[in-house]
């Protein structure tokens, strides 16, 4: 069975009241149930991790390695500046999608520039919680066509 | 029924020759096909187009406005530097979502600009041709969801 | 009799629809016939040309050579990168007045540049459509002052 | 009865001796008589204004918020520099519409850049003194739109 | 025998007539069959063509694929933004040479930069028409040494 | 009452041994007991929290939205590059108050920018231990104004 | 008896009429006024000074030298631009704080740097009248502990 | 008799007061009487003038085009942002020359860029109180050799 | 007994394991081992400490301060922007030697800055875990150089 | 005779054995020797001299003032820096023609800016050792055109 | 007897045939002779040195320590980017003062900067030949000055 | 036996005399003596090369191809802008290591930035004399490991 690990980084856990005009009301809690269900209705095991700490959300693509074929990834604003994650994806040899629920490139410039764009497979963004879904399908293709 | 515009800008129709390190061998009379056929079992109807003429592509954006409940456009190399692109979109009134086959953000750094992100709902790439299924699949929830 | 020809650049036919808070209600064809009228109150025959593409644009100025005194170019969003058009306009000979309805400088950074600027007589913007009624002012009084 | 201010920025008074390649030969008195007719013909009352402090431009932006209702400004060299003149704009409530006698962007790069562009109706530039003509049409046109 | 293409970009229909004082008074019809005499001179067969449009300058590059060994291109102003031709020369496998009549790097800042040059064999400019008639030699070269 | 809290960012707690030619000689101990006292002699309630972890500040921001009524904030060098505290901040609701020891755009040039200024309701630094009391009494007056 | 300077720039006279969403809709005379009371009530003087000039505002500067303890400036628009003004703070050897209505780093990139905050003592913004009652504590206190 | 302009711009009334471990202890008084006599023991006459004012300054360049044959400019900080001294040192049609009393470019960045010098003779700076005496020599052999 | 703390940042526990082209094959308890006997070979102690996040980091070298004569840091990619580890460097007043496996000048663009470099002693980078032992040797020389 | 120098930077020596993926292997004494037939060929006389020296480069510029129609120039590492060069070309007044045997605009970004293509007739580059073969043929049409 | 070097850098000693538009029709030896005559009159010995090489204007300068009291240097175009040279002035301990002959700051960007100005005691330019002799009299000035 | 040259770039030669503070006070000679011993206690040959001039360096790099296997480099200020050298570098095909004397990313902006780094094998700067011994270890460690 196919198991993914999605990660979510700095203030994710105030999803649903945190700016909901721009974020939208479905809280964490509610995307990650939605995406366990989804997971197990394409047959793979998923998990999900939160932290505000840059070293924990290392911490926790390293420990992936052990155990996960691939990863999601929605890095918050470290996605602007953490060259430690962006170390991280390439150091761990799995693949690693990039997700965000909304539009970066619509928002303030410095959100226009991803540090971990380039070392991951593919990114998706704009399309609020389903970003996460449509990652989920995303990295099963990718597996399966690595497979293939 | 829902209808879809898919739009293909320059040097696309190379597809399966051009590059295929990069690209893959995969036609874009081959994504075409396979894009209509699962827009059918979505229930939705699925037209494309493609051209190398920025004029034409903008034509085909604002023609779409009559017909089209949304769009799906890889824009190229245009991507980077077409304002008038960005304009069109904008103009149109109905959602358009970016595509890319290729992960733009590992490549040459003019590829890490998109002039038109700011105004789609959201963008898709690194997936090659799935990158346009997954945008079928986002581009229908996000049309569910303005009517939910 | 002297002749002037105006020309529209890319989406400026979705005029009267597109981004009405933007750019107002009024539509292409309504600026058009105003123009015609009110050149043929100052003695002068105008003719419009509106194309999404550079490449016909660019044509339409060459032609212009042969037939008229003077242009007055609205090159929509082709005014921020168009150098083609900005080599068009310094190859043709005739002046040529640029216009824009918005005011460029009030909005975002990519529009505050144009490079057709310093090819040009002058430039006239934010009003409107009366700002072509201006180019078109401007433009017979120029000509009026190089015979004189 | 419309009365308008038009506010000459520093140097403008050298107008007719100074660089007559670039400004032509026309008087700033020249100008300004011509301005006040024109206004005269269009039922309209204008006073000019011509000072090279800084200070003292402020002072008569903020004094034209007593009794007119709009400014043509032809700001001179602070045109690049004076975000005090820009504020003075933002802040004085009424319309105020930029002027150039010279095509800026055909000169030195920083006259390229309008730090008083973002908060004015509009621009107009290039004509020589004729700029100012345009610019009280533009004036009135939109005045009378407001009002309309 | 030896197939080459010659593409002409955007405003290069205008050569002799357009700034002798840069670009000389020889024509473009002129440079086209002085090219046609030396290619047949050097065994070789060379066909021309020149649009304005960026969209057919790509299609001209995508069908010389099916028939030319080499391509001499002349982007004109579009050599300093468009990455679409960028792509189509690296797309289409075949030798591109660029060239330019006048030294492109002792004129304005923006004509510094060529977008193509990364993707070309190499360049040719400064010499006039005889630009083109260097590059012919420079494409028979490279393609006798390919062989060899 | 109102409660209030005092967060310290990286290396504060170095305080009155590190540099005292820039920081004095007031530990970071001296200065919470004196916020407290303030604070109290105020009428309000004070806490105060330190850590070199940008994971665990986050944390302790979004904590204080369940008790405190605002936050004043010394984030250090993380001021100058955490777009984690940013998005914290502009999450939580509450206002917050940057306050800094030195000044500290008469030092090296990347202590000048703020990537937390935006977000926050005011700044205030240069007057070493002294910023703290003027932000407790900034942050009082802004709320008692809200209120008002 | 200690006696400080209040010093407004450009525009700030407007105050209470000009752009109320930005500035409040407290006049120059009502901050003046309090801000004496203030001083009487610390057992301070404090006189007011408002020019729209910069040459004035540097003499006035200069004169504070005869009978000020030290200064209280907002220098308005010509904070972001005024060397002139920076000269004259370094110049005079009096203590001066730098003090903003509203929080410039949440407004246009131009307000986010300051010329004249690498010399003063301290800066102080984003809390608009109260700004400068925090300003005058903070000069207060600083000169209480350089006399100390 | 030649008749010569000295002109002193923001803050150097403060001479010998301000900074002396930069500046030097000489005051402004001084230094305008060894100029005299120096203009004097060459036969010349030499008037001097100080403002803190930018307008002043213009006004003062522009009035000695009446009476002057050249203008000895220390700008202070205007220096470094006056395009407004620019144009008047261009329009005035008289030589002017370019002071420092330090070396501008072993300071601050923002003093390495002097917006008058592409319009000036030339430049002298370094030297204290004596660069005003070489741009005195400077001058009047530069007349000298232009009436030669 | 001189006492060596050496740090490992983000990422480099899976030296070793991940991209063996760029840092070879020896794992991170391979160099500790090393280098905890090549110090007791020089008659010193050495302990050693990994943390992905930079709180703990900082934490470590706080601590350092109170037993530790110098440290040897390795920052992996925080060096290129974790201005609070460069602010700790600073403030524990004990010789920091900057250390890199492989010479980052040769690797991507954002490797080249490094916001520690200013605040260490020296640096040593390209020589794989060597570069480790060079640093001690490095340490230990400057130690006694500045008891001597 | 028509008399030529060719001038060869620094490093060009090691040709044929440095990085031959790059430069190939045919060795600098083999190009001297089929450009001096080549010239021969075209009734030319034809002398090379190599350096490493940028003084030594600029004497032999200056030298072939005196005997020499033209320069053909490979100036190696300083095409990216050598203002002196520049200068130097600029001053002997005989035309010079840049020549780079690989593509510099393919390579490091540092190579695509020459700092002497602005002072030469023009340029040829990307054609290996035929590169110089093109310039001479380049530079004997230049030549007989002036005198023409 | 004060002694003083004059070095010249490279192309100086085209000085008279070079581009006389700029640089005038005296050549170096008339300098250098009047230079000479000068110092003899004011009773200092004086010599000169002309180099093209930057390696030989570095000995030079150090040589100029065993015997010299000052040096006046005009480094031609080395002055825009020779570090070498700006080392050199800073290491020999001795007096140095910049000249140039024209207006760098009138001419192309690239000689607006000066990497040796930050490490000279003054500069002096835009006076042709007598830019040395207003050099010499600045440097003989500064000497005796450090004496006094 | 293992043979290896040092080399010395501009300026190195005033060792000991230049700028104590920074350099210290031991001479090249000094440390050119000790290189010789520590290389014969280690069982290689060092030889020693000064110069400054870049061509002459370049040379010396060529030259040690024949004889050496590594190099050890200060290059002073050429570290900073000579394209050449690190041409040079490259072109050798053995191993060169870069030395400091003192830490350039702590001294002035133009030293943080070194062109040859992306070409040696390592950079080992801040530890004065001894970066050259720690350089010599490193240069035989990294030999004896492609040898083993």
């Amino acid at each position: 069975m196919i198991r993914v690990l999605v990660v979510h980084g700095p203030n994710l856990n105030l999803l649903g009241t945190r700016e909901p005009d721009i974020y939208g009301r479905v809280t964490l809690a509610d995307i990650d149930s939605r995406l366990v269900s989804a997971a197990q209705a394409r047959g793979a095991e998923l998990r999900t991790f939160q932290s505000n700490g840059e070293g924990a959300l290392v911490d926790a693509l390293h420990d992936a390695r052990q155990w996960a074929a691939g990863v999601i990834l929605n890095a918050g604003a470290l996605t602007h500046y953490s060259y430690a994650l962006s170390d991280a994806i390439a150091g761990i040899g799995i693949p690693v999608i990039e997700v965000h629920l909304s539009n970066i490139h619509a928002r303030e410039p410095w959100r226009h520039t991803s540090v971990i764009a380039p070392v991951v497979v593919g990114s998706i963004g704009g399309f609020g919680w389903r970003s996460y879904l449509l990652a989920l399908d995303a990295l099963l293709g990718h597996l399966e066509e690595r497979r293939g």
